[in-house]
């Protein structure tokens, strides 16, 4: 699901709906919250689109970011077809 | 999953835990104001417990509950282990 | 905005809608996971009815009810009309 | 709050947190599932970038985004220090 380029974790998914997407958006927003890291997301109608890098690692790909990278992944296993 | 006395269409259910109780909350919330019409319902930490019937009904069980009904347990698919 | 009585700190609010009640219970469930303190908490159409108090301690009013108190009244005060 | 520029009304907004943000997305969400106009929108912690045309219209900005521009507009209010 994840692909890493450009020092950033991505990820794009599409769901059902919005309603759906934003669904799976709240439950990574509860994730992120408790990790204290956050993603620089998008969305658009059923689409969503993740980046996850560290920004007091100097914006580059850490530990923290593959932890919440897995974490969001499971969530996403929900929504998969 | 659906229960029905009392003139009320009733689901107890029951999450991993307090995120995703409420991210599922979340989607049943789309849902219920697409179709205008609202459960009454109550969560405490991983529990969920829904009652549906119909106030302009004189608070009975009608085809809006069922269809509401219905769509919640499609919801409730995805968190089901 | 809370009553305390039969060992529960108790609030009934009341809101613009459904969106508007289920938005408050967003923020309020942000919180609660952080302070890792959940609220008893039933919700239809743009009533919502609180109860706080304790498991661990015998289901009565503790200082950790009345920390979620004060926080979820402050998300409150962006709701008053 | 709004900016009109290549065919896009924007808005850069900034909450206390992220929970705060997510939030004002919630409300949001609610708005354009209602009204079947759907924002192209972004976030990391707590800023939310808001960008909105109708696809139908050839990626214009229209009345559907200025009525919905409005509405966000309205639920900012409550987010304002």
């Amino acid at each position: 699901m994840w692909t890493e380029a450009n020092n950033k974790l991505s990820a794009k998914l599409t769901f059902k709906d919005f309603p759906e997407a934003f669904t799976f958006m709240t439950e990574v927003a509860f994730l992120a919250e408790k990790m204290n890291h956050h993603p620089n997301w998008s969305n658009v109608w059923n689409k969503v689109e993740i980046h996850l890098n560290t920004h007091d690692a100097g914006d580059t790909v850490t530990e923290k970011d593959r932890k919440l990278g897995a974490a969001i992944e499971k969530v996403y296993q929900k929504y998969k077809v």
